[in-house]
């Protein structure tokens, strides 16, 4: 086991505010940074919590990310959302973006946002929570750095590359899933570095292209997608979405981008897109007749997990008895960041 | 080896269409059906091509298709395209609605097609490339019969489920992906049942939950996703967008209205959406400045193979020798159909 330590809800909060204020990010930046960090740890997502504090503070040391960035949203009569992040964090971006996405997606049935120049660092899921909480469905898509490789491949071209997708359940937690279209999410090999252990099969490739279990080796290679050539041709499209189709990087541009200083977060774009079911003909409250909640019982019926089934739970536990518990290790390292 | 007999790419078309007309699909459903036919067909895509005549058939047989079916599109100032299939086939409806869709797509930069009420039986990919002919992204999912199990789950709950995309390339052919969500597709058991082989593992679980690589017990049970809970949760995607959300069945919804006939088309809805990209800000015609293609290149030039290349190769082979290769088994079902 781990040692841990127990962090109240507020510490959380304000830890990670202290954190970024100190590091060089402004007020703004630093709320929504934390706002990310604080959902992400409540849930008890170790790789895109706290510990994501470390990368926020390299990103800015590497000397590429304005802290201070205000982001504009632009628009026209489509049905598209541009925000241009202006070389900062994403998560304000895409705060700011977010109430115009609201209202074109209701106005057209369906829209996107796309956030282009910024650095990202952050899980998707609490992002589209924010349009599945609103009654829109959610589907959200960024590339990273190239460190996977294409199926039949040898060397990095494609990003982790997650999706995420929130479907809203009226009176109860949405259907949501966050994953990355690696077979390990790049943070996750970061943590197994960290605990020394070795990784599962069929996750990474050392330098030369051959089969490894090593993090040290599989981080100097290149990580496999999930599920094959299926796996590999999705994180092709996340490409394709979230990068040229929004005039940004690909996952090899922001890896080139980033001189390939290690910590620091990925520069590119993010696409997000919003589906409002009452303009589809979807009535969510008609309960009775609701062919998902008919869907999603079916599931659970049988024994199997709807994703973000174990997150929801750890959510509700956190939250009664007010505090999460993180790695000590992380602690420490936190701690030493305030100096 | 199976045994194989050449079909001239006419007599694909009329063949096709002499059997439709047969089985009581009136001229344009068995124009748009043969259409789809000879186009998997010329690229050797052996599940969806002729083979599909004896469902087209057995669909007619049992009763519930319309084979004059006149689909119905109506629409708003919204980007949404509605068609109601009218229990037709869905070819039909996807190519009334197709001209709509694109306008609304040039219009507000991304626009959905709603395709309600519909048989469908085909490759989704000839499809998606209609839009990137046009200069489009096209990304279509459709439910099908509810014959995969869930991931940790004990039994159907989820169509085959699949997804595909295209991705406009001026002066070559798309980067195209066309896959279900389940590890094979369930013509591909059909093609395994068939021929008397056994499945892969990891492919499927018999009536009792437990893995087989039988594949009439594979039929009996049900088919797993691939890439785990990763292209499970997907598979649910697609449920959600191409079922309530759009107001139509879902594939546990399908496989109740089908009363369970063998080689019967799934009845549902189909999603298709459709992006500009010209509208979000790219060029595909500056090749110069092209992050798409210099991907495209980086996949390549390490020995791995972009989606539909095989496809793409097929098509051209077997339009230069104007003839294609099908197993001689399929072509005396068809001829014996033929009566």
């Amino acid at each position: 086991m781990t040692p841990t330590v127990k962090v109240s809800l507020d510490e959380v909060r304000n830890l990670s505010y202290r954190i970024l204020i100190q590091s060089g990010y402004n007020r703004e930046h630093s709320e929504a940074i934390a706002d990310m960090l604080y959902t992400c740890q409540l849930d008890d997502c170790q790789s895109h919590g706290l510990y994501r504090l470390l990368s926020c503070q390299s990103t800015m040391q590497a000397g590429k990310i304005n802290g201070a960035a205000k982001p504009k949203v632009s628009s026209d009569e489509s049905a598209i959302v541009k925000v241009d992040a202006q070389d900062g964090m994403s998560l304000l971006a895409f705060n700011s973006g977010l109430p115009l996405l609201v209202e074109k997606s209701k106005k057209y049935g369906l829209a996107a946002m796309a956030i282009n120049h910024c650095f990202h660092f952050s899980a998707l899921w609490p992002e589209v929570e924010k349009l599945s909480a609103q009654g829109l469905v959610g589907l959200s898509m960024v590339p990273s750095h190239a460190w996977v490789a294409p199926a039949g491949g040898k060397r990095g071209a494609l990003g982790t590359n997650p999706i995420a997708f929130s479907w809203p359940r009226p009176g109860r937690p949405p259907f949501t899933f966050d994953f990355a279209t690696s077979a390990f999410a790049r943070g996750e090999i970061e943590l197994y570095q960290r605990a020394q252990k070795p990784l599962p099969e069929h996750v990474a490739i050392n330098a030369a292209g051959q089969p490894t279990t090593d993090p040290d080796e599989a981080l100097e290679g290149a990580m496999l997608t999930f599920g094959g050539h299926k796996g590999s041709a999705l994180a092709i499209m996340i490409e394709l979405m979230a990068g040229p189709l929004i005039n940004d990087l690909t996952s090899l541009g922001s890896l080139d981008f980033s001189d390939q200083i290690p910590g620091v977060a990925p520069y590119h774009g993010q696409i997000v897109l919003a589906f409002d079911p009452a303009r589809f003909g979807y009535d969510p409250e008609d309960t009775d007749n609701d062919a998902a909640e008919h869907l999603f019982n079916e599931i659970v019926d049988q024994g199997a997990r709807l994703p973000s089934q174990r997150r929801f739970a750890a959510r509700a536990t956190n939250f009664a008895r007010g505090y999460v518990e993180i790695p000590q290790a992380l602690y420490e390292d936190l701690k030493s960041l305030e100096g």
